[in-house]
């Protein structure tokens, strides 16, 4: 059985059904699934930022996933790394599983730029939000959505 | 052969030698190696604070590890954070690979709690670091060093 069959299985099994936490829901736009992970992006303009949420319930430390899913994780998290690096044609990406706002398990994965407004500082508490307009906000959906699924194809 | 022995092996065998990065030794204090990773202790009592440097050279993200490093890593990173979250009885953990000043691929993984300094906030960039007194540090890496050795040693 592939991992991602697997992985999808522990989730169907799982006797707590997963609930996106409304802290995220509120500012973010659903992307897609990933076997494990929702990718979210966040509704800032001012630097392609996206978070990779495990459905999985109850989870608040990435050491809390099991084995298993902690190397799905990994695995959605460097191919979606990858993927923005290039993408995006970033100078750097910021990995980080913070939570101290939102307690269930959420790992921002945000594309920095040596001129973007937070340089050389991590972006959070320090730059307001930006929301994107909406013709922005489908251009950059239908420019990331088509070739991150035909990377999970091609993955499973 | 285990995990830790390959790795090892994989270290040996790089051709270019990993060297410490000037910008994590000056503020860091060296207190133990995993096998893939230097544990570092940020000299900063503000708040528990270590940093995991995978020993390869020339590596800026996570996804440039090879799969095998990758999981090693996260092995000696979930690792630690289930460790530093007990033994500190944390609020919670922040983890992340951030790299915008020292490029050298460098996780932090932060004791948080709900009474610091920065709390909700993430640390970077927002509060003053604050040396620990040289007795303070010598409790300190006496206090954890023996009990991560004893871990670190049952896995391999």
């Amino acid at each position: 059985m592939a991992v991602a069959e697997k992985i999808r299985g522990n989730i169907v099994n799982n006797t707590k059904t997963f609930k996106l936490h409304s802290g995220l829901a509120i500012d973010s736009i659903e992307i897609l699934d990933f076997p494990l992970c929702k990718l979210l992006l966040c509704n800032d303009c001012n630097y392609p930022w996206f978070i990779l949420v495990p459905q999985i319930a109850d989870i608040e430390e990435i050491y809390q996933l099991d084995w298993q899913q902690q190397q799905q994780f990994l695995n959605e998290s460097s191919l979606l790394s990858e993927f923005l690096k290039q993408e995006f044609s970033a100078d750097k990406m910021n990995v980080a599983a913070l939570g101290n706002v939102v307690p269930q398990l959420h790992i921002h994965h945000v594309v920095r730029y040596k001129n973007d407004p937070c340089w050389p500082k991590p972006i959070w508490g320090q730059h307001p939000e930006k929301p994107y307009q909406e013709n922005e906000l489908q251009v950059l959906i239908n420019r990331i959505k088509p070739k991150l699924l035909a990377i999970i194809a091609e993955q499973n």
